[in-house]
């Protein structure tokens, strides 16, 4: 297992390092993660990333290789050094589940342990978390835009190789079909597609020979891709290799709303009426939307998909919002100065709900540190922090496929029950307000 | 070694399966990466990636894993499993150098091989290349608008936490000159930078406290960062503790460019003149420009740097342009529908310069296969095209350390080379144009 724990900013090490040196590296402390805003016009956050956060924080051990790196470098002194080499993460994590829709302010991650334990992870949980879910977002207003049509991820080639990896990840939690990406499909569990680019046509001598040996390779159950060369042609030369069975035909180019209707008439009049279509061309939920009324069966979305159309991250934050004295005691704290102010103190969070059942308020409690940490809402309200590690025990029941399965009930659901207008694609405010309240005034004390 | 072999596309492996049934697989093919446009606006491209490029090739193993795993999911059938376990690239790769600029059309990368193990290789080459040269691009805007101040990376936590260290890798090519980001740092030999986050602040009863602590822990050259409850007493504080020989002041919020204006006056008055001011809070090209007066010493840059500042992928492609017919002889080849056309055969280019020593135009040369692979240009033409991989044999210059320092010195000369209006940060065309012609035209014949 490769050590995750140099996926790090270099000031996380040189703070354990100063505080180590005064004393204050052992104050408990309590993270959070939240994002101050939503990007531009969307309604509602996906958080994603979360299992894989549980997997990244299993392999963040500083090795022997590790060690003498930071030696080699002087990043930092010999007691830090000593200090990393026995550092494994004892605390406790809580957080939104994975695949739950959120709002500017959530607490989609709270991190308590020692202050050393925990700041070392700002970066690694921020890099999972940013990436993950601003796909997530993406992913889900794209199958939100295709309904019941399948969305197919393909967006490899338009990310970093392993971002990749986790974008097919993030875009199945948030309803995608499948993945072209074969490594996302090993991880992860995930269904893998793809038959043919064009470029196995071109290495044919025509046209109907690539389809009749890609048919002779694959079955009639394949999807020819045909706009090589004329549509129409390709069309016709397909049913010709593959017969009215003919699996599907793959519109890549063109007026895809247009050329869907012509292509459909055509696979009837050859009597394939069963031969599906799906379009692949720089789709995204917009595109996908205004194909509503055409005859398409399943969308390819790659490059829009994988740079989390037009919003490539999140802005989350990891931010210590409390930690202990000297006494003991835990005191909440926050950046006061001109901007990016936060709330400090440990929040915990419920989503309620409005008579006709859907969310109308994403219940945001703070109040004193043990209260937040015990907190448990009444029967009207759905809490929304699960654990995720307790006391430095991983619930790896949030991890590798499993985790991911969850994580896409969890979204399915909870979009499901957002209120109406959260599915609209045009620009907007979030889709529900952000409740500040405290755990005593929920329990109706003052 | 990890096998990046599946970070492929399911569509190579079925097309592998095809080709080897029908015979076509072992045809002599030549691939091309480039793209069509360069993303809205910006002048020129930057190549980045290529080392990572032949790194991923040198781990492009199908082992008992990946086998075992492609056999159980019925990826491909039981020949193609036999022939991708002794899949090995024996082919040969020219391209541009990592570093070099580029407009629309520029042939990047030309690889040659059988069909089979050429075709494999199209997913990870473009990941690989489109990410980084998209970081690239947006870090030459943002080292060109900075002058002769240094930018630092500081963008891992709003990038995946691999690609991170990509971006932070690629942000050196074009000049940056450090990154906070330690598994780069280790991976590449970067210089790596950071102090102290607002948590430390935090963390402590109060500023001056955490400031002191700092000091004595990183010494009076250390970085302070003064704006977690008030500019004006963080300075105080921070000069307090560090004395006049501080080493700098990190400002992370607020109107850069007057604060730094109050920051200089203050530092100045209380003695510390050679106190540096960082400023860090949401750069990119256009605040850094419009900064270019105010007294900053660096600057760092996170969120539009790993983001490629608007444009997070580059769009290249890897087509196919020529490939052998039944004889063996080579013929060019490409898409002919209604859009995304391609211009078949191989090419090779060179750049050609006017009077003014300044680059005058992209000369993009084609002509028969052996003839365009054999070419070499006149002494006015500096070629393009450098070897990668001959035969299969890496070469392990472009990578590591070496390979980045080569880079960045290549995209200096380069961007330097280009006409002035190509470092305007104004939206505007490619900034030298594409001269399409053949070898035979260069050569003086008909």
């Amino acid at each position: 297992m490769t050590s995750t724990a140099l996926l790090t900013d270099r000031y996380e090490l040189t703070m354990v390092q100063a505080a180590l040196a005064d004393g204050t590296a052992h104050r408990r402390s309590v993270f959070e993660v939240f994002t101050r805003s939503l990007p531009a016009g969307r309604r509602y956050g996906v958080l994603a990333g979360t299992g894989r956060v549980l997997d990244a924080l299993a392999s963040f051990r500083f090795g022997d290789a590790e060690l003498a790196w930071l030696e080699a470098e002087r990043v930092v002194d010999d007691r830090t050094l000593a200090w990393l080499a026995d550092y494994r993460f004892g605390g406790t994590i809580v957080g939104y589940a994975e695949g739950e829709t959120y709002v500017p302010g959530s607490p989609l991650m709270v991190v308590e342990g020692t202050f050393a334990e925990a700041v070392l992870l700002e970066t690694l949980v921020l890099s999972i978390l940013n990436f993950d879910s601003a796909i997530a977002a993406a992913a889900s207003r794209m199958t939100s835009a295709a309904v019941d049509r399948p969305c197919l991820e393909m967006g490899a080639r338009r990310a970093h190789e392993e971002a990749a990896v986790a974008a097919a990840r993030a875009a199945v939690v948030a309803g995608f079909a499948g993945t072209s990406n074969l490594e996302a499909g090993r991880r992860y569990g995930l269904p893998t597609i793809g038959t043919a680019a064009h470029a196995y046509t071109l290495l044919h001598d025509d046209e109907e020979e690539a389809f009749r040996s890609q048919v002779a390779s694959m079955g009639t159950g394949t999807t020819l891709l045909v706009d090589t060369y004329d549509v129409r042609r390709g069309v016709q030369r397909a049913v010709a290799a593959g017969g009215t069975g003919l699996g599907a035909v793959r519109l890549d180019s063109g007026d895809l709303g247009v050329l869907a209707i012509e292509v459909r008439r055509q696979l009837d009049g050859l009597g394939a009426r069963d031969t599906q279509i799906v379009v692949t061309s720089d789709l995204d939920e917009h595109a996908i939307a205004s194909l509503a009324v055409a005859p398409v069966d399943s969308y390819g979305v790659g490059t829009r998909l994988v740079t989390g159309s037009g919003a490539p991250t999140c802005g989350m934050v990891y931010k210590l919002v409390a930690r202990a004295d000297d006494d003991g005691t835990m005191q909440p704290v926050a950046k006061a100065s001109t901007s990016k102010t936060s709330v400090g103190g440990r929040k915990s969070a419920a989503r309620r709900y409005g008579p006709d059942g859907r969310a109308s308020a994403e219940v945001v409690a703070g109040g004193p540190d043990d209260e937040v940490a015990a907190w448990s809402p009444d029967d009207d309200l759905r809490p929304l922090h699960v654990p995720l590690v307790v006391d430095g025990a991983i619930d790896h029941r949030w991890t590798g496929a499993t985790g991911v399965r969850l994580a896409a009930e969890r979204h399915r659901a909870s979009r499901d029950e957002l209120p109406r207008g959260a599915r609209r694609l045009s620009a907007g405010e979030p889709t529900i307000p952000t409740e500040r309240t405290t755990v005593a005034r929920l329990a109706g004390r003052p």
